[in-house]
């Protein structure tokens, strides 16, 4: 009887979020079709690009999109995200969902509880199907793992996704659903978002109470919404965003006003573009090309864009985020580490992590922290002159799937699995929203991404702006994923 | 000239804060007047008591407080502490003033700037008259150093005003000043508060931005107002708290709400008396029997107080607090030990915690961090059952002022200069707000403090249940302290 519902006209899922939020309430679309869409477009897709992994049967959740049309049916007071069909980052618990973070090691957990951020998302009236695809641990800017092996880009299948939010990213590209999470240390959410041509939102650190791991101190991991236009991601942090208990260091207020309105006047907002950080950063060829077209479409808004960059040593910048994420990662892990039998199942890049955290004293970590400190300052003054600054989303082009990281960009040689998402340290070292954006395609059709981003706890200026940057952009950004036409 | 200022009768000095605010702004008393009578008590009693340190000439300050009549006359806008006399914790930067911390390596130091609450308290007509004395670098609970001497109980000048908020808690007990800042981290505004038949406040972590050492790692030392009641605490606050964006972990939003009627009913206010953490806290004989003697007061309030502890290791949490206090004061004080000629001025207990936190792992600080967060989830859990909890603000009554630390209590060895001072532990370690309160007098006529501890922000509740309990207090707690006699 299930197999029998009919799935609509597939444009649906094209819609933007906010419209079908709006389509569900007032009936022009049931939940039940939406789901069957959504089913429909992930088992024809799904199997070439693997963005979704331990998918739900059909059956079940049919029945639950049938229960939220119900709902509807008798008046019940509704969720913003009634009746969605979402799935998860497999980072994050959803209760009665595998939840394997990509690792071997947690290969069949099985989560008793939600994350915080999963239980707003129920509450919200999502329809759990699945989780997104992650790298093992959520490390590396590539998603493969052995448990799920790799999600391919949504612009060529023999190309990497990006991650560690490739799968959520993939997702939204081939509209197998109208939003996703994602989570951002080294740039996890925004080097995917850019490289599927979709939006990632990073917030400030504490807008999305999430992690749940050290009360006290702050994580420079964040968990932010993706989507494919601002609006969507003002949708989905209004839901996510806002102060709770457990994590004390949580900004208090909710996420009520990212979701709505975002239009203003962006005439004359400075905007500085960091390229290249002075030489610090290296680039593929074209990269910054196309990223610098794009800021175009930003003074075709009255924007003021300036090359400028912040008075600091990005090495010594760079120094103190591979010390603070090599701590936490590390001890996270070293539970893993201690038992040998489990440490063989780690990949190398975990093991890294551990075994540099572990040779850490606690002054390091302060040292680590003045330097985080000082980046602090430096970017306040930098934001009495600039509203947002803009880098490239990536510092390559999407590569080969089968390759790990790239070893040299533009011949330097990368010494570590993360050094060739150095673009992205900025923005989290400054625990400020950077809001990835569509930039461009290179001449193979692959996609590129800019971060924009707005001065700390400016989320909603931030939406404001690429608001206006999307309604302004022109190109052929907008094209969708080859895939879809077939 | 200045010298024939007349100075109003000295009751004056006995006036609430608040009081006092709107006799000024109502012209029924001077700046000037103020001015005058609150050095001509501070000259009369500081060189017994040794509370003000860095007094600066009476000459400017008059002329300065007549300034501030002169603006009053001309109508202009007026802070809320217009024209108060008001001395800042010697731990603290006040642009032009002398800023040792008690520390001979700092002899001499002059800021060019202020701290962020100086700032604030600046802005809103604070006239600086000095500073308030503290121990070397703030640490330990006893009010000595080798710049300017110790600080003396206000009821028993040879006994020890406690720490490290000592000559903060001095002035307010001597009616020297109307208000004055306090910093606390391991009890350091409640002991001597407590000692001094006072109020202190220490505020929810990152309520009051203030230090500035660290941005993204959240300090447990905290500032708070220091008030003879708690209304005038409400006004303090009011004045320092809220958000800047210097100090990104700070908590949005200003101080308003906690100035004015604190009156709510407390009745049914369930309230858990820690006590001696079941046996965890060895105890001076008599100070629990005050602080249970005080209890009875929230009691006649309609107040349900059980005695309870939370499920949790209190040795456990010690370890942990003593380990993060050890990383983070030793890592500030290092740059002064690497240099032998500097290191030979540092006080034993600065050396102690140096080594301790040189020899400190990041994986120790993990697990520290790890002990912290369990520790606010049992608190969370703990605060569904209680809307407050209760400890004594001292684990002894005050001491001969030229003992440094307590070697035993109850017959048990305190190992470290601060195990003595464990009782200030549990709301330190759960970041909550912890108001000190007058619990009552010894035999001995020494005075004893209550803690009482509100949820995580619960600044105003906790505020208010205060209230009422000073104005419910009818014992001869509200005496002043026999030098006033005099």
């Amino acid at each position: 009887m299930d197999d029998l519902l009919p799935s609509v006209a597939p444009e649906i899922l094209d819609t933007d979020a906010i419209d079908l939020a709006r389509a569900i309430r007032s009936r022009r679309i049931s939940c039940a079709e939406l789901m069957a869409t959504s089913l429909d477009r992930i088992e024809a897709l799904n199997p070439r690009f693997n963005a979704i992994v331990a998918l739900q049967e059909r059956a079940p959740l049919l029945a639950r999109a049938r229960a939220a049309d119900e709902a509807i049916a008798r008046g019940e007071a509704l969720g913003p995200l009634h009746g969605f069909p979402i799935a998860v980052k497999d980072l994050a618990s959803v209760q009665g969902l595998p939840t394997t973070m990509g690792a071997p090691l947690l290969k069949g957990f099985v989560p008793t509880s939600d994350s915080i951020f999963v239980e707003r998302l129920r509450r919200a009236g999502a329809i759990f199907i699945g989780k997104t695809n992650t790298p093992e641990f959520g490390l590396g800017s590539q998603t493969y793992n052995q448990v799920y092996g790799a999600t391919r880009n949504a612009y060529d299948p023999q190309r990497t996704s990006g991650g560690s939010s490739g799968g959520a990213a993939v997702a939204l590209a081939l509209r197998m659903l109208p939003l996703a999470d994602g989570s951002d240390y080294g740039g996890s959410l925004r080097n995917p978002a850019g490289w599927s041509n979709v939006y990632g939102f990073r917030p400030s650190l504490g807008r999305v109470p999430a992690e749940g791991l050290d009360a006290w101190l702050p994580s420079m991991g964040v968990v932010g919404p993706m989507a494919r236009n601002p609006a969507d991601l003002g949708l989905l942090l209004s839901v996510i965003a806002g102060y709770d208990a457990r994590e004390p260091l949580s900004i208090p207020g909710d996420g009520e006003a990212f979701c709505g309105a975002l239009d203003a006047d962006v005439a004359g907002k400075r905007i500085a573009w960091l390229g290249d950080f002075g030489g610090a950063i290296p680039y593929e060829p074209g990269v910054l090309a196309i990223c610098e077209q794009a800021l175009r479409t930003l003074e075709t808004l009255g924007c003021v864009v300036e090359a400028a960059v912040p008075d600091f040593s990005f090495d010594a910048l760079w120094q103190a985020f591979v010390t603070l994420r090599a701590w936490r990662t590390g001890a996270r892990l070293m539970p893993f580490y201690r038992d040998p039998a489990k440490r063989a199942l780690l990949k190398p890049e975990a093991i890294w992590e551990i075994e540099r955290g572990r040779a850490l004293s606690a002054f390091d970590i302060s040292a680590a922290a003045e330097v985080h400190t000082q980046w602090h300052r430096a970017m306040l003054r930098f934001f009495e002159r600039y509203d947002f600054f803009v880098l490239p989303t990536a510092q390559v082009f999407p590569f080969a799937v089968e390759t790990h990281w790239p070893r040299s960009i533009a011949g330097r040689t990368m010494e570590t699995y993360h050094e060739w998402m150095k673009c992205a340290v900025p923005a989290t070292m400054a625990g400020v929203p950077a809001l990835a954006a569509p930039a461009g395609f290179n001449a193979e059709g692959l996609p590129m991404g800019v971060q924009i981003c707005g001065a700390n706890r400016a989320e909603l200026e931030t939406l404001q702006l690429a608001q206006a940057y999307h309604r302004a952009t022109q190109w052929p950004e907008k094209r969708r994923p080859p895939a879809l036409a077939g």
